[in-house]
């Protein structure tokens, strides 16, 4: 068996095909904007606290300048407290080449490398062309795989596709350039792919019909869906991405995250929002809420000023047992 | 052709086939908890810039004991102001024959009656039970149609479904108990049926597989979902109404209103943000945004400490322009 395929398997074993992941970025996109972070020993609680409650997927930091981002300088001591809980799977964003060799000297499960559908965006934030972005992606991946080769335990490397359903700079962006950035992208050696509605533009119909289209070329591949909930669209955009064959979503704690192009604008979608809409829909998530919601008095006290977002924070669990969908199929009326 | 055919033939041209209707119940529903209430001009100037914005559905008011219910002691200026607006329909609430009697005195084209498919709730609401609620209904809609026959010109009468997603007093609701409420409303005679989540308990599924299910009871009916957005799940749960087929959403400015069943959570869901996703989803509303949004000024003004909800105000609209989805369609992928 080559070492192409054990390294796929290894990856359908983390997103099994009908089953929906939940990965909790609140350590990573989370933490992107803020002044006052948490210590690393609050980091370190969030994590405890979260695997209590039944969370593995994290987002658990970027490999930044600490002069620039002092909220990631502890990256490594996180990881490494992170990589002590058992079955965890710890993803990192490497937004460059520098980040990619960093990163894979840590035991990471997975780097996350981001090209941006829209030109003028990609210029903007990273001052390099799309074109460019693939070609790093695609250097990134080869050593990756080099690595791998040679006998070496390496990580994952997924795709972002920023503003992915519009942009703040551009306007429109064509959902023929995502797909387009999609087959690079996988050319390039891409693991998977996330579709990232990094403004809030989208809307459930838009999400849904670009994840039709982009699951119909990745087969049983992972697909996953990053929403902000700038619009309030984000649960929605979510059920219409499960709906349409997204099986990772990005969630962060109460929301926790703004958008450096979108001044203002709420964070992420709620995780344990996320939590209660997938089992709603018949996804078993295995992550209990009520715990979830305890795990927020962490991030009111390591940043007060941070806003804390959330309806299941707000309002508690339903008195219904039957909000809880049955697995994996609608609930059948017997009219 | 009869009278009957007639009254229908009037229902179905304010509530189109293929068409969405969105009602601003801010004015009965966004009020009905608050103790500090807009005065009877600002209610006007409420009415006036909405229209303006190109609102046209209104819940109105309800006819309450004024001493219990102040807020609503000017529902008869209201409806008379808003009455002047053209092309206006105006729904009121009417929870028993008396406030139905005083309805039919007044300009209004619709009575809304609530039948709580909970039997606790409907005892601890309104203290009777649901087959009694049924029996009023009926009552209520003989006397309509009889006003009918005899040439008056009466409103239509629609029965809202409380507590159809699950109850915050007895927990679950079946849904085949909803599905026998909604025919046993439809043969005491009312001209259509909304189902409403009071406490905000459902998600996407559970809301499809109902409207999918009453839908297929009704035909061409009006289907309307009254929605709250105690957990966040509002917005979703409208898209998974549109896309099973209900025509009539209800929300409120700012999401304002609350739930006696549900203390401390967020009100009705976020009307501007509706308008928002309507439009997404490539169903034309007619309302201009950015001009909803100025209304809320009011909103500030008249109950300064009401909290005011809503991403499309936190936010603006996208600068893309594709956010708005081609009308009638999803929109179609070359690939």
């Amino acid at each position: 068996m080559s070492t192409w395929i054990s390294r796929r398997e290894r990856l359908m074993r983390q997103f099994p095909v009908g089953a929906v992941t939940l990965r909790e970025v609140g350590l990573r996109d989370g933490l992107q904007m803020v002044r006052q972070y948490p210590s690393t020993q609050q980091k370190q609680q969030w994590l405890d606290r979260e695997y209590a409650a039944g969370v593995r997927h994290f987002e658990i930091g970027s490999f930044l300048p600490a002069s620039r981002f002092p909220q990631f300088a502890d990256v490594r001591e996180v990881i490494a407290h992170a990589r002590k809980l058992p079955d965890t799977y710890l993803a990192a964003l490497t937004l460059n080449e520098r980040a990619a060799a960093d990163a894979m000297t840590e035991p990471v499960d997975e780097m996350i490398f981001v090209v941006s559908a829209s030109e003028a965006h990609s210029q903007a934030n990273t001052r390099r062309s799309r074109a460019e972005a693939v070609a790093m992606l695609q250097r990134i991946c080869t050593t990756v795989k080099t690595a791998q080769a040679d006998g070496a335990s390496t990580p994952f490397v997924s795709a972002g596709i920023a503003m992915a359903f519009g942009c703040s700079l551009a306007g429109d962006v064509q959902p023929d350039e995502v797909l387009r950035l999609v087959d690079e992208c996988m050319e390039a050696g891409a693991d998977y792919i996330a579709l990232a509605d990094t403004v809030g533009y989208a809307g459930p119909r838009q999400v849904a019909d670009l994840v039709t289209a982009v699951r119909r070329r990745i087969g049983d591949l992972p697909l996953g869906v990053h929403l902000h909930d700038t619009r309030g669209m984000a649960i929605a955009n979510a059920a219409a991405a499960l709906d349409a064959g997204a099986n990772m979503l990005d969630g962060s704690l109460a929301g926790l995250g703004g958008c450096p192009f979108a001044p203002g604008a709420t964070g992420n979608v709620v995780f344990e929002d996320l939590v209660f809409l997938c089992e709603s829909m018949g996804f078993r998530i295995g992550v209990d809420i009520d715990s979830l919601i305890q795990v927020r008095q962490i991030l009111s006290e390591a940043m007060p000023q941070e806003p804390l977002y959330g309806g299941l924070a707000r309002a508690g669990l339903p008195k219904s047992q039957n909000w809880r969908a049955p697995s994996g199929a609608s609930e059948t009326l017997t009219a």
